[in-house]
Formats: C-alpha cells, structure tokens, sequence
C-alpha cells in the first residue's frame, strides 16, 4: 500500500493509525454515522475492531453498545460484526444482515426504518441527537484535504459535517478512477432556507467532485484494502424472465400509445433478482439512449451501458456482484463519463423523482387484491430489510411499477392476499403489479375493479380459486362495499401460514 | 345581473343560454371534468339541470350516466344531485357528499380515490381518456376572453385545457375582488420537459391571474348567482381545545429548542373542526408572521389574517362557514394581498411542500399502535371521503402531524387499535399524534417504542388496558417481534365493532 499515493495531504498521512487503536476512540453509549450502501463503501476494518473490543468489554462485565446510522445496508464487517458482538442497540435506516435481523425480530435491537431520502435532513433537524462519531470509507485523500468517496455515497456528506469526531478508512483496493464519478450537491438546507435542487437531466452535475472536511475533526486515518462485498445476482430463472417479458410488453404498449417516450424515462430499479432481470430483457429491447435515475448501479446496468443501450446512470452506489464489481474496477475509467454517484437526499429526492418522471420498478412481499403492497413485514410483524428508497420513487414516479414471483417457500406463501399484513405503499403509490403471471394495469381503477384484474392477472392458478371465493363473499359480506373486506378473514392466510407453515 | 358587466368578451356573450339548454349538450357516457373544491367554486346550476334530464331519460327507460372529475369535494348541486339522479358512473378524485357515498359503499358507483397533486398530470397523461367536457363556474369573463377564475381554482386549468368542450358557468354572486387573487401556472409539463418549480416563499406569484380559453371550445355560457356552500363549523369543544392545547404546547417546545423557526413554517391544516380549533389556539400563540401553504382556506385562517398573525395564506380554495364566506365578500378586496389561490397541482406539490418545510396538520380516523394511519375507511372497507392531499403533504412535511379525539361515536369506537384496518399513511410519514389525552411524537422511535408512546399518551382510558393487554400478548406471541401482532386479533375491534356496535 502506498500511503502517500492515497493520502496526499500532510495533516492527515499523521493521523494513520491501526483499526484496533481508531476503534478504541469509539466508547459506550455513542452515536456513530458510518458509510455504506448495499455491500458498497462501508468501512472494512474499524467496526470490526470495535466488535472485538465490545466483545470484550461485555466479557468483563462491562456494557458496550453503540447506535449505528448507515446510508443502507453494509457488509458482513459492519452490521454483521457489531450484531453478532451484540453491540448495535439502536439502528437506522436499513438492515439487510442476517444477525442484525435476527435481533430485531427477536426485540433485542430497535430499528427505524426509514424513506432513504429522509435520512440527512432528519439528522440535520437535530431531533436524533448529537452525532459522536463518522467512520467513512474514502478512496483517497487530495493534497488540499479534500475527500475523494468511494463507492457509495449515502449519507457521507451528513455524517462528515455533522458528526463531532471523524474515523476515515481510506481504502487502497477501490478503483483511482473513482475519482471524478462523484457529485456532491451542497446546496440543501433546512426549510425556510430551501431552493429548488438545479437538476433537470439525470446528466446534469450540480455540485463537487469531492467531501469537504475540517481536518481538525479527523481523529483517526486507517489503510485498508478489501473489497466490496455484495450478494452475487442469480441467472435469471424462468419465472424472471416470464416477469420481465410481461414488463417489457407493457413498456412498448405505452411507448407505441404516445404515453412515454421512445428513450422511456429515467429507470430506478430496486435491488434483486427480478429486477436485474428486466434490466437484463432490456439489453434486447428496441430502446436506447436510456437513462438512469435511481440508488444503486446493478450488475445490468453495466451491461446496458457496454452495449450503448444506456447512455448514463445516477445512483448513490454500486451494488455489483463479486464478478462486475471485479470489471468494473479494471475498467472503471471507461465508465467514469457514464455514472454520476450522488448524495442519497439527492438520488432518492421526491423532487427530482416527480421533475424526472422516473419508471420506478421495485420487488414487493406481498400486494393484496386493492394493490396495497407490504415490502417489508413478513406476515405483518418480522421485519426482512426495510422500506429502503422505494417510498422515495413509489409516490413520485410517473409509473410506479412493483414485482413479484406469484409465490414464495415453494408455492407455500401467495404474493397476492386478501389484505396485506403490513403496508409500505398505498393504493394510490402502486399503478402496475407484474407476477410472472401476467401484469395488473391498475391506473384510473376503482377498488372493485382493481381486484378483479389483480386477481385474474397476477395470482398463482393455485391461488385464484381460493382468492375469488374470499372476494364473492366479501361483496356480499362487508361492512361497506367500497373495498369489500371480511375483517375476520382478512388476516387468516397470514395466521394459517405462521399456525401450519402454508397459506393453503 | 348585469351580463355585460361580468361578461365582457363578446364572442362569449352571445353563447349565453339556460342551463337546462347547457346540461342538454351533455350525453350518456361522457366524461366530465367539472369545477369545484371542498363547496367552493363548483358548477352550481349545469349540473342540477343535468340530473333532471338524466332523471327524464330513466323514467324513459334510456341509460344516461357519466364519469366526472373535479377538484376535491363539491356541493349537493353537483355531487347530491347528480347522485340521486343515479347519474354518476365514476368518480374521481375525491368526495364527501352523503348520498354519493352511499353509492360508492353500496357497490353502485366506481370512486377513485386519488392524491390531488396527482389528478392534472395523470390526465395530461392520457390514461384515463378524452375528457369530453369541462364545466367549470368562473366570476367573470375578461374583454380579451380570458376567464376570471371563481373561489376554487382546483383542476379548473386542466379541465379547460383538455376537455373537447367547455360550458361555463359565470356566477355573479363571487366578489369581484376575488380577480387579481389566483395565480395560474401555465409551467407545468409532462417528463421529460419538467423544470423546477419557481417558488419559494408561500408568498411567491409565478404564474398570471386569469386562466385562457380557446373561446371556440366555449359551446355554453350560464349566468348563476348563488352562494358556495361549505358546512358551518362547530365552536370548538373542550376535545379539540385540548387537542389544539397539546399541539401548540408542542410547537412551542420544538421554537424553544430552535427545530422551529420563530414564526413557525408554513402550515398546513386540513379540514375539520379539530384543525380549525388549532387555528383558534394560533390566534392566542407569540407566533406572528406566519404563513400557510395549504389546500384551503378556512374560517380560522381570516381570523388569523385579521389578527395580523397570519402575514398570507395560499391555497387552492375558499372552505369558509356560511357567515366567514358573507363576511368575505363583503370584505374581499382587503383579503386580495393576503391570499393566493393555485392550481392543486401546485399548492399541493410535493416538491413545495418539501422545499417549504410545511407543518402538515390532518385529522385521521383511526392509527394503530405502531403510527400508522388510516384517513379514509371505516372498518376497513367503507370509504367516508377520501385521501385528499393529506398523502400529498404528510410524506413531505417538515412536521407531520395527525390529530383525532381519541374516540367516535360515544365512546364505541377507539382511535387508537391494534391495527388499522386500512392504510393512508404509513408510519414513517406520521411523526405527531395528537389526540385530547396528550401528544406522541414518534420521530426517531422503532415500533415497539412507538407503542408505548402511543398508547400512553394517545389512547382513551376505557382502551388502555385492552391496548396494554394486546401488546403485551403480542410481545409473547407474534411471529416477528419487531412490529408485534397477533394476526388473528389484529382486526378483531373492528369486527366486534361491526357484530355488537361498539369495539369495547
């Protein structure tokens, strides 16, 4: 490792220190603002070393617990090292670690879930309270002082200028071509101070290549070289492809019907398999000089912009497989006029969404029969992730788009229920619901005819019988008859599932 | 009525006729986009003759319906007669009219429930079809033709713009002050052509006064003087004098803490006896200097305008008492520097409301233990109005607050249950609740805190213990224990609601 190469500023080459010291600066009871989002940009190496003194301090009897903000979810050596040393107590705004789950559903750890693009000015409004600790990944440090970011961006910004005390890992395995893929808009403000965020085109820079950050702050500088770590993506399977191909139909009904534009509109596709398959189905469309405007740079998307079906995405982060995370470093400077990585209040913002008309494309748990859709709560009350940025894209999108396989746990679990068992977007947010079934067009329907289309177009065949009895006999049974509901049935499939391990 | 007075554009002048002869170019089948917004400014003549031709045409064994679209809410001329007429076929995006809803709760008329801001671009859009006719009321005709608008301005320029045909209704009962107090933004586009919005202060004038007309499309012009007719609001009980105390005891707390400005931030209240009790307790506040940004103006508002507490409102719509609307034309030329209508497209913009930072202030119908919100369907299934713009600003609030006596009727039914039967708002946009028994401000808590917060401090004490009882039963038994829930107990107040009239 070349320090001097990666730290080029004098004040902080001082500040290098070994993760074991940078993370005896962390004490009981702190608040810490760390990178990451996805398994992109969060720090390697001082979380680990604070779950090992954690590890021990409770081994002497000590307490030692932190609460941890993120952009999203991170990587097995943050959420998943801190949980398993027990020492996340309170953590915001999204998880997707197996063991930081575990103990959220068990009630040992509170979590908020929250609208990503939420998050900064939360902080910046000062209700969470005072900011200990950044532990922020960078990919180098300029010779003036400032911050070259790494492969995510999420919340850096906040936690930089928020936080009391700064930790940054400077992370030699990340791509010098970085450098220059970045744009950090420092224009937001607390309302009344407000303006319109200059952005018209996904394209469009508005503001720096670089963090600021006073230098005084930084307590600690620490070297790493370790990569990202994301899931790898599954091939696409047959029901994925069946969903996809249902989509991509429906996108050429409404290009040729004048409704959208024959480049489409700027994509924001939530992270999966499923959506990785549309953006695969989308290297063999007619369409090019697509954009993106959404939080994370896919496996797909780097393909889409090989081939020149993309001209660009806007993002927050990469989240890659092992495989193009590994491409995308040999060949980072090909890309760097192609990606723009921006602050997550910026890439999820309500306002660019709505400006931009994005296609919003999200996975789902489960819609019910009216296009309530739960993305989060497994069986109403255990958490999976969270809500993540799909409320950010959901209600401003100019098509709000969720899919699913028609059935989870081998056909065990319908995707469509008489009533979801949790909400994270209403009715009104949900426009298209696509199983590989067949897609639900639901724009200017009123409930009665939303669940017949659903029903007929999206459920399981080993599904619809039973979904079409409960619908009969809530038209002739309910309270009010706008959107029939037999209270007492509402829940059952959820209960018989928890009771016998089937909603058969 | 002095035509030439009000009517000043010749060519407009000679289409003048009877609104039995307008209402007869309307057919079977239509789609009509008709003025109006909460009972202001609606067609108060076209659509009483139309319901009576529609009457003639069943006694005669001819079918005759239609689909119309409005603002928000109208008056029984339009929803009340039309509805009884058995006229209306689909309805969109929001109604509060009995008889209309008993039709939707009935399963006889198709209601589509829309967020407001949303109504114009989906229409512009193209999806819901060719609107085949505007009928809208205006205060008058300018000599170029351009049409001053009424006391709603609602979707008024979209109906105008789109709609084939166009019947006017000029009503001489409107002030003539009201001419110079609408502000009509023609800037407005589908993507990938949108631009920022150029607003912001709610003060801000961006658009021009009048709405245009192709005078060609114009096939009726109807003389009307009759009064708006929106509900007298009850004085404020001791219930929304508590609430309102609590509210303002808050507010106050977050200026100490300096989370608030010291003339607070735009406000924006829904309709209610509740919220218009906050805006009583406002009249007795330090606040000075405060603007709202909101949908309507009500009768708390004029007051606070009166008081020179309030510096301007700005909002789509007049929702005045029978006595503050006399008192408001008496007196509308003093009001026209002070009060701004727009488009609902803009006053309810999610973009403005995030850049303004509203305190969003609704009423609900019920919320659940863990905050979220349901605005709309009692018992689930039957709808009493509708989401309005509360989607609209609640998610992008500064402040989202929800307020609601802790019981309705008699005591039968509790606000706060186990779990909402139907949901509008979901709890990460709800961050206040507010009932008479005290105030839960939920922001930065995970769902178990969220529980006993609410139902300490929200909850009536006849519910307390049934609550404590069900969560604690929930800790014990639920499948995931991040949000707690019995599946099979989770509706059941509802039912026992529905099976013995009370939830006790």
């Amino acid at each position: 490792m070349n320090t001097h190469a990666r730290i080029a500023f004098p004040d902080l080459q001082s500040k290098t220190m070994s993760a074991d010291d940078a993370a005896a600066l962390i004490h009981d009871g702190m608040t810490i603002g760390m990178s990451g989002f996805t398994g992109s940009g969060y720090p390697k190496s001082v979380p680990v070393a604070l779950a090992s003194q954690i590890e021990a301090a409770h081994a002497a009897g000590n307490p030692f617990r932190v609460k941890v903000f993120t952009g999203a979810s991170t990587g097995p050596e943050l959420d998943g090292a801190l949980a398993k040393a027990n020492g996340i107590e309170f953590r915001l705004p999204y998880n997707s670690d197996p063991i930081a789950r575990e103990q959220i559903n068990s009630g040992e750890m509170n979590y908020v879930d929250m609208h990503l693009s939420q998050v900064a000015p939360v902080v910046w409004e000062g209700f969470l309270g005072k900011l200990d600790m950044a532990v922020v990944e960078v990919s180098g440090i300029t010779p003036d002082g400032d911050l070259i970011p790494s492969t995510s961006i999420g919340n850096n910004k906040t936690w930089l200028d928020q936080a009391e005390k700064v930790i940054l890992e400077v992370n030699h395995w990340q791509s010098h071509a970085l450098d220059g893929m970045h744009d950090i808009y420092y224009g937001t403000a607390l309302p009344p101070s407000r303006v319109p965020i200059p952005l018209v085109r996904p394209d469009d820079r508005i503001g720096q290549k670089h963090f600021r950050i006073d230098p005084s702050k930084v307590v600690a500088v620490v070297e790493t070289e370790a990569p990202d770590r994301n899931l790898p993506f599954a091939k696409p399977d047959a029901v994925a492809e069946a969903i996809a191909g249902h989509l991509l139909e429906f996108l050429a009904h409404e290009v040729a019907r004048g409704r959208l534009p024959a480049n489409l509109l700027p994509l924001q596709s939530g992270v999966g398999n499923v959506t990785n398959a549309v953006l695969s189905g989308l290297m063999d469309s007619p369409y090019h000089d697509m954009t993106a405007f959404t939080e994370v740079v896919q496996d797909g998307m780097l393909d889409l912009l090989d081939a020149g079906k993309l001209r660009m995405a806007s993002a927050t982060a990469f989240s890659l497989s092992p495989e193009a995370a590994e491409r995308f470093n040999r060949d980072a400077l090909r890309y760097r006029d192609k990606l723009i990585l921006r602050p997550q209040e910026i890439s999820n913002h309500p306002e660019l969404v709505r400006r931009l008309g994005c296609i919003a494309m999200n996975g789902l748990i489960e819609a019910d029969i009216y296009g309530n859709v739960n993305s989060t709560h497994v069986m109403g009350s255990r958490i999976q992730n969270g809500i993540g940025g799909s409320g950010d894209f959901a209600r401003n999108a100019y098509l709000s788009i969720f899919m699913t396989p028609s059935t989870a746990k081998g056909g065990k679990i319908s995707a469509i229920v008489p009533q979801v068992a949790h909400v994270d977007h209403i009715s009104q947010d949900v426009q298209v619901i696509v199983t590989e079934h067949g897609l639900a067009d639901l724009r200017g329907l009123a409930p009665r005819q939303r669940a017949g289309v659903i029903i007929d177009r999206c459920a399981h065949p080993d599904y619809k019988p039973m979904l079409r009895d409960y619908y009969a006999r809530a038209l002739q049974g309910s309270f009010g008859k706008h959107a029939p509901t037999l209270l007492n049935e509402a829940l059952s499939w959820h209960q018989r599932y928890v009771e016998t391990g089937s909603m058969r």
